[in-house]
């Protein structure tokens, strides 16, 4: 079976918050995890200032470098959230009130609590289409391949879901992770004959310190699963003849 | 007091175990809280594959962009560790064994232990200035403005104390949060006007939902201790007239 060709995405975590280390960017993560299985593959995460001629900058460079884009932060009312308006100059499109996520807010709101501060939040690029945002009203949105999301992780994690029937991925990425009591240098040459024996499979080699003792995860990567079997049997072969013990096999 | 000239740094962060959603990266952040009080401001990280070209093109980019570069990860002993031999490339210098990193690690172990797998943790650019590695022996290195050092963040932390006398920074960053249990859209008029004026002071809102609660902390960042009172000062104003609660003061 031929492999479908390779889908992959780009994400901006906007945001001073990150960049003075105040904040630790889980945002990746949580989008990183969420499209492997749908088959797109994470190619390049930036993290940028709440700058707008920096956003314009990265987003148009990401869309024609990436099939999908991903943005995090910058939406919510505050005079920082420029994200949805640098959007709009990126793709040199009408910034305004957005009717659909107008009508969403106001009836989210109590009467007389849909004030000017919150009605900020309708506001993106008009033609937007929305991203759902079932924990707190306030939706995304994307244009073409970008897509906008929050910056608090719950709320973002929570957005994910409705986008699964609009991206359109590749061939699912698979793996497998091997967790060995050894170090790196114990093992690095056996596993670098295994990876030029498997060219198919990415292997990853991460030391790891738990409880006070070190350790080494191997994880095979691959859209096909047999080929990640094989390579793990050549794994397993010489962590036995080393006499490696094994901690855990996931 | 003229302020002295802004020096800023980006971050390269080396890792298909990052873009893969498997690791969060946490270096980033530890890198610039490491930062913040030396007067280097982080301007940009990028988070990117384990992929020779990618890291030359990157490496490059960086060290005419930024006063100072630090990147992470890709020095262990595996075939996955590329950064050494791609930084000598990016900087077409020689690659090889470093003669005082070959020292150090022929010292670190017993004899008979500093095997092939762990000579290659010596192999770097030939020229380049070592990191002293305090946790576990292999140091990490610079050339130039572009300093390198390992992913795994606790050893990272043990290591950056010793380049702080190299480090050549500005003012240090001052900064005020103030927790507050509001949410942005209730505060974002009256923070915008604080804002306008006083643009040297960076002011950040970010919401958070702790312990089922929600509420918002405002971060100041300055230079200039005085600019930041007198911030802080304004925003306490309106937060005494809209009778909200402050939770924590930092």
């Amino acid at each position: 079976m031929a492999n479908k060709k390779e889908i992959n995405a780009g994400i901006i975590i906007i945001g001073n918050e990150v960049l003075s280390g105040r904040t630790k960017d889980i945002n990746t993560s949580s989008i990183a995890l969420w499209l492997n299985p749908l088959g797109i593959h994470v190619k390049e995460a930036r993290v940028i200032a709440d700058d707008e001629n920096i956003i314009i900058d990265t987003v148009n460079i990401f869309r024609k470098k990436f099939n999908y884009v991903f943005t995090t932060g910058g939406i919510g009312p505050t005079h920082d959230d420029i994200t949805a308006e640098s959007i709009a100059k990126a793709f040199n499109v009408e910034y305004g009130f957005h009717k659909d996520a107008f009508s969403i807010l106001e009836g989210y709101y109590k009467t007389g609590e849909f004030t000017e501060g919150r009605q900020k939040m309708a506001k993106m690029p008009t033609n937007a289409s929305l991203i759902l945002n079932p924990s707190s009203g306030a939706p995304g949105f994307y244009i073409e391949n970008v897509f906008c999301l929050p910056g608090v992780p719950s709320i973002l994690k929570s957005m994910l879901g409705g986008l699964n029937n609009i991206l359109v991925g590749g061939d699912p990425v698979l793996s497998k992770t091997l967790n060995l009591r050894t170090v790196e240098s114990e093992i690095a040459k056996s596993l670098s004959d295994v990876q030029n024996k498997n060219n198919d499979v990415e292997i990853g080699s991460y030391p790891f310190f738990r409880a006070g003792k070190l350790g080494v995860s191997i994880v095979l990567r691959s859209t096909n699963q047999k080929k990640i079997d094989l390579c793990n049997e050549q794994i397993l072969e010489f962590v036995k003849t080393k006499k490696i013990e094994i901690l855990r096999e996931i």
